[in-house]
C-alpha cells in the first residue's frame, strides 16, 4: 500500500484545545485515521477523517467474540517544539505479532508508520508542551463483520486515535504498593498473554478491583500454570535489582514483550549493568528480600514509563523496598528514558524518530 | 426496574422476511432491545427500537479492553404456531454470573425476561417455521465509556438482537471429526473460562483455524494447567458414554456451565442413566476406547443442541466411535430435547416458557 493512497478529510470544526489539567485517555484530538479490510480488497480505503463516533452493526463480531488488538505509544514535543516518536516501528511490528495470534490480517508496517506521522502532523497543535505531558497514540483493530458464528471475521477496521495526556507523576516518580495475586490469572501458556488484545485486560479487571479495594495500586501476576513464576505487574513488565544485577522475567509467550522493557534492558546494559532475563519465582524474591539483597523494584510501560514499587505484599508477608522511596537506579533509568523521549538527552540508540519528514498528500475536502 | 418502563418504538420500514435458506447468524429482524447503564442512573432507558447500526465513540472501552459478555438462546415455533422459549431464566441468570466475573453491573433478571418476550412478540413473524429452524436470540453487554485507562467502565449498553436461523443439520444429526488441541489453551483456572465473554472466543480462533485446515470440525480443549483434563469441544460441553454410564467433565471454573449440558444431565437421569460429573483425562478416554468401552461421544450447546463426535484424534491416535455413525443414545437425547423445545413432546421438567403471556405497554411512535 502506497502512502499516496492516504486521503485526508480535514475537520471543518476544530475543537477547543483543553485548558484543564489533562487526565489520561479522556480527551481526543480533531482527527483520526481509519482503514478498512475486506477479503476482496485487503486493507484499503485508508483515510484521515474528523474524530467522530463509529457506526457499527450490533452484530459486529468484536462485540461478541472479542477479536481485537491494540497498541499504545506516545508523541513527545522536543525543546525545539518538534514532535518526536519513540521506537514507533517496534509498536507497529508488535501490532502485527498480535494480529497473528488473533488471526487478523497483517498490515503494511511502513505504510502505517507514514499514516501515523501524517495524522500527528495534522493534529500537531494538540501535543501538549508542559513538563511530562505527551500525546498518547492508540492504534487498534476491531472485527466488524456482522455475523454471530464463532469464526474469523472477514471484515476489520484499523483506527488510530490521539489523546493529549498530562504528566503521570505530578511531583516526580512515586513508588506504589502492589499485591501478589493468588486467585486470578491474567494469561497462560498457550493463551493470548503475549498479544495486546482486549480479553487479557478484561480478565484482569476483577483482580485489579479487589486490589484497589485493599489499597493497592496494582497486582503482581503469577504464571497461570504453577502460580509461582512472576509475570507482570498490572499492565507493566517488572524488574528486580538483586545485589548488583537486574533480573526480569524472560519472555515466555504469556508475558507482553514491552517496548519500554526492551529499552530498559538496552539502557542498563549500555551502562554496564548485568541484566538477566530468566524465570523468577515469588518465593525467590521473598528469600532475597529477607537477606536484604533487593533494594529496587520497578515496573515499565508506555503510560508511566517507569513505576517504582515501594511495597510488595505476598500472602502475609510485606516487602518494603528502599524504605518505600524511589531508588537511585530507578530514578536514573526514568530520567534517561524520558530525557531521550523528549529529545533533551542524546540518543545513542537511534530510538527517536522525527514526525515532520515529508509533506502530506491527497488533501481532499 | 418495572416492565412498564419499557418503551417501544416500532419500525416504520419492515424488512423483507428472508426467502433463501437461512445461514446461522447473518439475518436480523426488524427490532432490537437496548438498555443503557450509567453510574448515576443505573440500568435505564430500556427500549425496543428498529434494528440499526450503533453509534459508538472510537474510544469506547469495549474496543480496547474487551469488557463484554453475551448469551445465546432460541425461540421455537410450536405446532400451534406459538413461540416458545427453552429455560430462558437460566441464560439470564448466567448473564449475571458472567457480569460478576467481568465486573459489569448486574441486571434485573425478571425485567430482562419480560423485555425479551416483548421483543419476540413484536418480531414474532420472523420466527421461521420449517423443521429444525428457530429464532436465535443474542443478548450482549458492552462497555461504552470513552476512556483509555485500564479500569472498569462506568457506562454500558445491553442489547438484544434476533436472528432467524436454519436447521443446523439438513439431513438428521451428523457426527463430526474432532482434534485434541495440544498447543493452544482456551481458558485456565483463575481466568474467565466460565464466563461468556469475547476474550475466550477470540483466543480460540487460532486453534480452530488450524483444526479446520486439518479437516476437523472443532478442537477438544484440555485444561490450561496440566493439559491432560478434558474441558470442552469447540464451544460445546462434551459427554462420553463409557459402558453404561455417561461421563462429563465437572464444572471447575474454566468450563462453561451450559444450559444444554444441564438439560442433557437431567434428561439422562430422568431415564435412569447414571451420569457422572468428574475430572476426565484424555488418556483415560483413550484407554477406555482401546478396551472397546466407549461407543458414543457428543457435544452439547445451544446452536447444534447435540453434536455427535464420530472421530477424535489425539496425537497419532485415531479414535472412531460407533463406526463414525450417530449412536442410539445421542439420537434419543437429540430427539427428546428438540421435541420438548418445539412443543412436540411433553415437558416433564417445566423447561418451556410461553412468550405471548401479556400485552405490551408504552407503545411510542
Amino acid at each position: 500500500m502506497k502512502s499516496s493512497l492516504l486521503k485526508v478529510y480535514e475537520s471543518t470544526q476544530k475543537r477547543e484545545l483543553p485548558k484543564h489539567e489533562l487526565e489520561f485517555g479522556r480527551t481526543f484530538t480533531d482527527h483520526m485515521f481509519v482503514m478498512d479490510f475486506s477479503e476482496s480488497e485487503g486493507w484499503h480505503d485508508a483515510k484521515i477523517v474528523p474524530y467522530e463516533p463509529l457506526s457499527i452493526d450490533p452484530a459486529a463480531m468484536v462485540f461478541h467474540y472479542g477479536q481485537s488488538v491494540f497498541e499504545g505509544l506516545k508523541a513527545y514535543l522536543s525543546p525545539q517544539g518538534e514532535p518526536l516518536l519513540f521506537r514507533p516501528e517496534k509498536n507497529i511490528a508488535r501490532l502485527n505479532k498480535s494480529n497473528e495470534r488473533l488471526c487478523i490480517p497483517a498490515i503494511d508496517e511502513e505504510f502505517l508508520l507514514d499514516a501515523l506521522k501524517e495524522l500527528i502532523q495534522i493534529d500537531q497543535n494538540w501535543i501538549p508542551s508542559a513538563n511530562g505531558t505527551s500525546l498518547y497514540i492508540r492504534p487498534f483493530i476491531i472485527s466488524t463483520e456482522p455475523f454471530l458464528g464463532v469464526a474469523l471475521s472477514t471484515q476489520y477496521k484499523l483506527i488510530i486515535i490521539l489523546s493529549p495526556v498530562g504528566a503521570y507523576y505530578k511531583e516526580g516518580i512515586n513508588p506504589v504498593k502492589i499485591a501478589v495475586e493468588n486467585e486470578y490469572v491474567r494469561a497462560v501458556r498457550g493463551g493470548t498473554g503475549e498479544a495486546k488484545t482486549g480479553g487479557n485486560y478484561a480478565s484482569s479487571l476483577k483482580a485489579q478491583e479487589q486490589a484497589a479495594n485493599g489499597g493497592y495500586a496494582q497486582v503482581l501476576w503469577l504464571d497461570g500454570v504453577e502460580k509461582k513464576y512472576i509475570e507482570e505487574v498490572g499492565s507493566m513488565n517488572v524488574f528486580f535489582k538483586i545485589k548488583d544485577e537486574v533480573v526480569t522475567p524472560e519472555l515466555n509467550g504469556s508475558i507482553l514483550n514491552g517496548v519500554t522493557r526492551d529499552s530498559v534492558i538496552q539502557l542498563l546494559e549500555y551502562w554496564g549493568v548485568n541484566v538477566i532475563e530468566r524465570k523468577v519465582t515469588i518465593e525467590e524474591i521473598y528469600e532475597e528480600y529477607k537477606k536484604g539483597n533487593i533494594d529496587e523494584v520497578f515496573g515499565s510501560g508506555t503510560a508511566t514509563v517507569i513505576s517504582p514499587v515501594g511495597q510488595l505484599d505476598w500472602n502475609n508477608y510485606q516487602m518494603v523496598f528502599n524504605n518505600g522511596e524511589t531508588g537511585n537506579l530507578v530514578q536514573k533509568v526514568y530520567e534517561t528514558l524520558t530525557g531521550i523521549q523528549y529529545g533533551r538527552l542524546e540518543d545513542p540508540f537511534n530510538w527517536i524518530e522525527q514526525v515532520n519528514v515529508r509533506r502530506r498528500v491527497n488533501k481532499v475536502g
